[in-house]
């Protein structure tokens, strides 16, 4: 047994509340280590009455190194003290807080070791992370307003190129607005999205909106803040939610207190507002001031001054209560401070308890996950796998898997349900120029992403095969000539959706590889929820592949010929199976 | 090379911000695999540029599996992306967040690497938990009101016993009051105590007044307000800070607001200041109401509902505010939502940024320590490892070492260096009684103490030789009278608490075992700041040891021989040796 491997940690991704009953307790071992892992637990007050209930634990995921034992238990008086127990042939360890017993007299060291014990001393409903039931529902869509529709050309910038045929380039226009998206919502409906994601629609100078001027008011060439009311309305009636992007890292460089610093220097009363590092103000060569990155057209805000702090919380505030929007996608979260996040988050509850609060974090963001800050975050880790193993042929399933269920095991589970899943969007290219332009390729992630845990999001246009490179390649004007919408794609994309929706299994049903060996190219895995299971097959490599069963299955969609209990599966294609 | 036992996790205690300028990072590995690990580190910005910057990290302690290393850094844009480097023999292997590459080819790796990087983000300096720095230099007292002093009989309890020769029972009275205290101050002075923590001093029943009826009142067996407020202002003319006990978990059965549901059942107004299971209440033999541990005179407090937290955090305010307290000790602190805490310490800090805000939580509580909860803990794991090692002769050198590394791991350092270190309290038997009345050996645990990182305190009575077995005995009144106090304890405690405030090595200065090998019963460890080295060699067997010294060392106190540079230790003897 390799005691080095063995690793929990209290109050963390290891235990925490999943509901307000409900304590997840979960231990890593080193992998194919153990027969039998046992947690014990007790209420610490009354140990000596009622002993140690003993449950036994569950493998519930595997990478290459580890394997990962869970189980949960829901404590009369809401706490609970625990250890560990684990069996591998003739040896028995058991595991406090302090450390390791390993003793054949087993019984005797679990008595012995009740001091020291794991905790989880008091399960508070207000301290359970909660985030809103809705997004375990949600196909989200990602529109870049200034590229997906023109619905009103008196707003058009000044000059604008033309939406077939012109190339994006970082500094050009199109004409995109609002009422190009209420024009358009009846498509959306169709492709069976419950949600759309804007990238910024705030007053701001570029194409993109990040460099915010005003986040009081739309941007003028998109409409204005009774036409965003509208859309959301109109949204709300056709049954989408309507979430926008708050870029409260920085703000531009035309931001009004900003601009008041570069004017009066020391003497602006917003010279707190920013980092500066010296008056006057010098954007170029470099910036001598705190910036996002080392652009000096995106100085970052002081987020603890508090007059800041008031004024970022009134437009957090100001876009759900007045405008109705129904969650807030967190530019450059990881930058800002806890305690603005916090506040942030006490404010957004309050205006909308349904909110979603999703944080833009590339890397392992538990610190933000903990029910005080952020519902989900922006799922880059399970992206960036699904690409590498689907998209770009670099690592095998063993390799997939690993990838994903430490991700899964980095997270509460209900975060994970409601996760933000992309596979692409305005900061990378897309999709389908991912896959070097393998239809077969983009379906395989695709699928993949629409039969996982987590809210899948669309890229605009992705549905009709729209390509692109890195920016400002991938945010081509949406194709709404039907001559070059690729029709069978969107037909792909609304089968799947339709039976995600129709599906809860496919959404928040337990989640298991079944098969994603070392070297191959194909996995399977297993969802199951309300006594529904399906098992996905789906075959990466470039030759068939034949595959086991556990038990009798039909069908649903995908590529797949079923002999018996034997499934075949084609090269670059899948099967999704349903238990008969 | 054990991948396995690599460990490391972001924002933790393995990676968090000291100040508002450095960022520590620490890594385990199994115990001696490492010939040299390197932290490598780069603005992620500007990775092209200027690359990474390559830190070899140091080894800073060993438990019986693990060693720890570390390293820190002050990156000029106070954000930091990072990765491992591991060297064993002829192997390297590079580990950032998605995993390891195992490769001789280190350079491509890392590289390649550069994608899946750990982050610190931003030091965001509000988010740094810093700790008063007072707390550094500080000297506790632990005082048990009823049982300090009786400077006012007219407040007599009804019934009191004989103060010199009365046993204390569980609920008895002796008549201890505040004006006890103020009357014996200069015994504070004298000893070299600068702060007190005095447990509940609020109108209660009980004669330990943890079953508070009033938050907002002395008892009157023990004074009133303006007597607090006098008793505050002439410990701090004195140079004695003074810090509360607050008992926020669970009221007492006599509370108004509880005494207002027991009368009114589910028409009062106050039904949910608390968690009751059914109407009418019941407090025997089993409370229907949620209580602390299963004790129905301790009715828990629902510190979510509005009312109540509006209540208790005015009580926090009112202490530091109006009555000038430093500080408050947090009864149960680990069975309170997170949420109350954080306001706790908005309200606490806003009265006095300066204020001492300590967690009774007696297993690992990081969870707490985080910049928005407690500054510290109350140093459990560690009291039981003295008392382990020097006391009860339980466990050997190594187990003690790796104990105490571990648990010096586990926290930030600033949390460490103002930890509050208890070996007794009213809630265990006595020092000198836990070690079977052998002097040598509570000198032994109270040197360690008194020479060991974080704040030390000392319960009352402990330097005059006083014992007494678990609670009730361990409550005895305080010995006043000058034949019952052992005077050779009391100087041996004066000169050792005079010694840790002249140097600061001894206080916050760095810490590292030199020798604390298995199967022995000796340690050797080093204090060392601005230029000062101090070497402490303790002996704990029953056997003279003879250590080899790091170099040319003077005694400073204890019993120890110098030839050259050996030393012989006596058994149950110790020395404090400075560098020359």
């Amino acid at each position: 047994m390799l005691l080095e491997a063995i690793y929990h940690r209290p109050k963390s991704n290891y235990a925490y509340a999943y509901d307000e009953k409900t304590i997840h307790i979960r231990v890593r071992t080193k992998r194919d280590d153990m027969d039998q892992v046992f947690l014990l637990h007790c209420d610490k007050y009354n140990l000596n009455e009622t002993g140690f209930t003993k449950v036994e634990m569950k493998k519930i995921a595997s990478d290459s190194l580890f394997d990962y034992y869970h189980a949960e238990a829901q404590p009369e008086f809401r706490r609970f003290a625990y250890l560990f127990q684990f069996i591998s042939g003739e040896e028995t360890v058991a595991m406090n807080e302090v450390g390791f017993v390993t003793d054949k007299e087993f019984d005797d060291a679990t008595v012995l070791f009740a001091t020291g014990l794991f905790e989880y001393p008091f399960l508070n409903a207000i301290d359970v992370n909660k985030p809103p039931q809705w997004v375990k529902d949600a196909i989200f869509y990602q529109i870049f307003p200034e590229r997906f529709g023109n619905g009103d050309p008196s707003l058009n910038p000044e000059k604008i190129e033309d939406w077939e045929t012109a190339k994006p380039e970082r500094d050009n226009f199109f004409g995109g607005d609002l009422q190009g998206v209420i024009d358009h919502l009846d498509h959306l409906v169709e492709l069976g999205i419950n949600c759309i994601y804007f990238t910024p629609i705030f007053e701001a100078t570029t194409n993109h909106k990040y460099d915010t001027v005003d986040y009081m008011k739309v941007d003028p060439h998109f409409g204005d803040n009774e036409l965003a009311k509208t859309l959301v309305a109109k949204c709300h009636e056709k049954g989408i939610k309507v979430m926008l992007d708050a870029v409260f890292n920085h703000s531009g460089y035309f931001f009004g207190p900003f601009q008041d610093v570069v004017k009066n220097g020391e003497a602006s009363k917003y010279k707190d507002w920013f980092y500066i590092r010296e008056f006057p103000i010098v954007a170029e060569p470099k910036p001598n001031y705190d910036t996002f990155a080392f652009t000096g057209q995106m100085p970052k805000l002081n987020t603890e001054h508090p007059e800041v702090k008031a004024y970022l919380l009134e437009v957090a505030r100001y876009w759900i209560a007045d405008i109705g929007c129904d969650g807030w996608r967190l530019d450059v979260a990881n930058e800002v401070d806890h305690q603005f996040w916090r506040e942030f988050r006490q404010v957004v509850k309050g205006a909308n308890p349904d909110a979603y609060i999703l944080g833009e974090i590339w890397h392992n963001s538990l610190p933000w996950l903990q029910g005080d800050q952020f519902d989900a975050v922006m799922n880059y880790p399970v992206t960036n796998s699904i690409l590498e193993f689907f998209c770009k042929d670099q690592i095998d399933a063993e390799e997939f898997m690993g990838r994903l269920d430490a991700m899964m095991l980095a997270y509460p589970q209900q975060v994970n349900e409601t996760a933000f899943n992309l596979l692409d969007s305005h900061d990378t290219a897309r999709l389908l120029t991912i896959c070097n332009e393998d239809k077969k390729r983009m379906k395989l992630a695709a699928t993949f992403q629409l039969t996982y845990m987590g809210a899948p999001c669309i890229y605009y246009g992705d549905e009709f095969g729209m390509t692109g490179g890195n920016d400002p390649d991938c945010r081509k004007p949406m194709v709404w000539n039907k001559e070059k919408q690729d029709h069978e794609l969107f037909d792909y994309y609304k089968e799947m959706i339709k039976l995600r929706k129709e599906n809860r299994a496919l959404r928040d049903g337990s989640f298991r590889f079944i098969e994603a060996a070392k070297g191959s190219k194909h996995i399977v895995f297993e969802r199951e929820a309300d006594g529904n299971r399906f098992v996905v097959v789906m075959n990466g490599g470039t030759e068939a592949v034949e595959v086991q069963m556990p038990g009798s299955f039909d069908v649903v969609t995908g590529n797949g010929t079923i002999d018996g209990e034997k499934v075949s599966v084609g090269a670059l294609e899948y099967v999704v199976l349903k238990g008969k």
